[in-house]
């Protein structure tokens, strides 16, 4: 049995609570909010869990091995920091910090006390972004370009931009699913909220190979999009979020080059560049919630010692970009390089 | 009745004869191509048509007034120019040229002579982008946002970049509809077929005011999508050209911003914005063909001695953000400024 | 406030308890089930509630003036008989009873003992289905005719058709929607599973008008379908269930009929029908909780002695054309009539 | 070389010019039409082709091998018995005849003369309905139901139900595509045009197996549908036309029946149905035009005296259907038996 701490009960806390609560696993033991009222259900629901609005109260108590953070981000520094310090495995809400600094301190001292750090990627647990994962490196080839769009009407977020709201999951998704990291990033956006971050924003990554990846994310949409494009040389991907089960397609589709071109002229040229359109198919998606499957597997690495799946450097990773894609979006699109240096151990 | 002349007789030049000798107000004289093969088709469907790979035939026909020109881009500049110096209106595919340079001496040049110069802009003639237009005029408010996706498998083109193939329709839809003019340009994108220009891309365009453009091109996507989305402050469009006929939807939704907030603090920042959904219309769609009405003005713009909706100058504008986008995805979406500037009178 | 209990406590009593437990008019008294199990997660969630196994707990109540019935069709009539008889009103699941003389019966003991007797048509409550109520007979004109199509894979009933579970949902929204009843029933449907009822079957319902309608459910299906079609003189809707937000599209589509033909002949009988395409609307739905609004009127009801939306007689005449139906169906599509006499006062 | 001529230059008569004009094995004699002026535009375009409104040119030639017949319906049965009885092969339009009666007497002149009798069911000479032929026999396993949608907003046909305009396609692909015939239909339907015929019917076919057939046709609707959904005890197919490429999606779901349950009662009866749901697979669909395959098979049928796929027992069997539709749309619904027997030989 893992002793478990949940710290924030807003909109998310509750469903840790809920995984965690019927998790046989688990002895979730706190629930801990710094406002009190959204507290008052938690005894009638899980009636032998504790709450209370003091944080040393989930610190200090011996039998709690775990916690799982669920607050604003401005917070999530201080809050793992604290727990780590006091000994304890963390979960962490995406992003895993406000910034590549304290998000690399984070990193740093789970590694000096020998404890897990995990930040809640929860897409890359879903069944579908999972097969997109295997689909990536098994049959695609070399994968050309990453093009994602996740756009619908709001809610927009208080001094954050669209970026580190929506984008966030686009990133999270192609840590885990590209075979490379990115080294470099171009954003350009917009504001149409006086005094506001920006919106709609674009993003286009850059890689050492020739692959290019792009997301475009939207406060502002009158429709809701939620679709990514993977090309690669053999195979390509449709991964639509809102589709309710035929979520990813694989296409028998591209080009085939002639390399082999022994004379120059129009004829040559034109040949160079062949279309092969086979059969799509699109199989079948584990629906599990994914949620679930990555507490388990927080759980795992907490009792085995090993490392998740999203661990702090893809946390890291992931708000190194947010925060390079920021700061070009506010020079029209200057490119950023990504300093591509892990944490030294 | 205009004497006509129909320069190039490849994939285009066989729908401007179909129109125009289906106009009664047309004489078409003269189909030129420097390929003689491609000629033996036309005496069959179009008896009273002569037939030419010698340009000289066509320009020195005092009887023709007008020449359409639909070659390789490369040719654009050296043919219109020679029609112009000849005296004859001129209809262009487009881009108007392949150069912006090219362009504005075109564009002298038949202002100088008093000559009709239009670009075969051929989008901004069919129904779905000419109610557009009237909706983003008319409804829209101030319009926050301009994001078009044009991709799909093939055909790549040789020795141009899917930015002078496919970003030309979106600029073209963009120069006729949107209020305002782009002044600079960031563009990033990859090539994935060794010494070809690129195969994908991503263009910013940055105005004056808050509104942002951006466009997604793509030749290698297992998919096809012809979809953009108009942001405005009352209302917002989807224009998808792949519907059969709910080409457009005009949806009354949006976020409302309450600007007399007299206080501070979270609970005031949160109230800011608040969102509207209301009905959405899809109007009836004219289906009249585009290439049909266009040429009908052209000649009337000739008859009358009236400017075309898309002139000269707005070929210009479009070749001079082509021309900028290319430039700036070579210096991986370095902002290139746009020179406003007119062709001098 | 009104004493309410709830009877059955499997797969929709929760939602019941639910919403009768956060309806500040309710005193929800009683949660009721034969198996006890089920109820062993109530006082968790709903501590003032008590539970029990034995029904004369529930009508022995004098505090309880209602009781919600949610438990296998074939005890819809004795529960709720005894309930009316206990002095009860009674709302009571889809389909109201197993037999229209059952349904009779609750009729004319409900309205004998002066109490109200409603039956859950949810779906006549959702915002969709209201606003097609108000279309038909608002905008419609004449009704040609209405479609629906509700198929998926599973969830295969035992003992039951698929006419049973799955058409009783367009036939008590086509009881509400329609302004006129079906005079007679033709049915025609299929089991593939040997000693089971129709798991395929389509209904054609016949009526004094013109006005012809037609379901088609089935359990067997590779993908979910849910859309009606509803034809009228001038206008024609769209009403697909899947639609996260545009669930309803209005098409201002029909043909015009040209009466006035004075001479015969072929080219008359041409003329008589022209075309008619204009604009689409998808007006904004209602999105709130259809078993909400529907209990609010329940209670409503019950406090003001009113006649709910589905009365007993709507059940009852749903149950008719099942049962009709059913017996269509046995005899290749042998057309049945449908008694339309209401229950004798 | 066969010698050929085509009589009826409507609509579809154009087409099958074209195709015979460019089949290098066919001289294409004649097109013959009874009204001149439709006759006016072959020379231009196909200056080796006579014209005549006489049929007794196009019979009298001696070099005519063979004839294709588009004409009004009412027309097919004395064109095509003429063009037997003058030695002709013959390739009708579809439906083959105007009646069972005259259906049959075209079978047995073209048999008692050997000479090839061929219907143009274009569809099934489609990449689509190909596919779904093999499909069906190879890999769905028993054919549980059959059931198709063909509606939009018009044509209205002059004099002919809506069955013999619209179901007729559905019934062609049926009779290719499954494994037996049926025996019955019953039909309903609505006519919305005093004195017309039905513009929306309702089929459903019986068939000696548990296997049931189901068409839905309709000239009011306000959309255009055209889905057929197969459902086998292997696999099920959704086939739909309007997919410009992924027509056909073959569904790897089903139910699987447990049956050997040793006891009896709720436990086991819920067993008896299992739910599978793996891949969906589309397959690469050939997308050649299917009347030139159409053709080509004649041809061949014509030069080595085989039996088309289409031939006149195909269209018989059609034809039946569609006189036993109409006759049970006449009774409400009425079954009515279908006689199984070939035209005797």
């Amino acid at each position: 049995m893992i002793g478990f701490a949940v710290i924030g009960y807003g909109y998310w806390g509750p469903n840790l609570v809920r995984n965690l609560w019927s998790n046989p696993e688990v002895d979730l033991r706190w629930v801990c909010d710094a406002r009190p009222d959204r507290l008052s259900g938690v005894p009638g629901r899980f009636p032998t869990v504790r709450t209370t609005v003091a944080l040393a109260d989930v610190l200090g108590d011996p039998k709690v091995d775990a916690v799982a953070i669920a607050t604003p981000v401005s917070t999530h520094f201080p809050l793992a920091m604290a727990a780590l310090r006091a000994g304890k495995h963390v979960f962490v809400e995406k992003p895993i910090a406000a910034s590549s600094d304290e998000a690399a301190r984070l990193v740093e001292e789970a590694r000096r006390r020998n404890l897990i750090l995990a930040v809640d990627h929860t897409f890359i647990h879903t069944g579908a972004v999972r097969k997109m994962h295997a689909l990536v490196n098994e049959v695609l080839g070399d994968v050309y370009y990453y093009d994602s769009v996740r756009v619908n009407l709001g809610l927009f977020q208080k001094d954050v931009s669209v970026i580190w709201d929506l984008a966030v999951h686009d990133l999270s998704i192609m840590d885990y699913v590209l075979p490379e990291q990115p080294v470099a990033v171009a954003a350009t956006g917009m504001s149409h909220v006086p005094g506001q971050p920006a919106n709609i924003a674009y993003l286009t990554l850059f890689f050492d190979s020739p692959l290019i990846a792009h997301i475009h994310v939207n406060w502002l949409a009158p429709v809701k999009v939620r679709r990514t494009l993977v090309g690669g040389s053999r195979k390509m991907i449709v991964y639509d979020d809102l589709e309710p089960s035929e979520k990813i397609k694989v296409y028998d589709k591209g080009i085939t080059l002639n390399d082999d071109a022994s004379s120059d002229g129009d004829r040559v040229r034109q040949m160079l560049v062949g279309y092969r359109a086979g059969d799509m198919m699109a199989p079948h998606i584990d629906l599990t919630e994914a949620l679930d499957l990555e507490l388990r597997e927080f759980i795992e690495c907490v009792v085995n010692m090993a490392t998740p799946t999203a661990d702090g450097e893809a946390g890291l990773r992931v708000v190194r970009i947010l925060e390079a894609a920021t700061q070009s979006l506010g020079q029209r699109g200057q490119v950023v390089e990504l300093s591509s240096g892990m944490v030294p151990a």
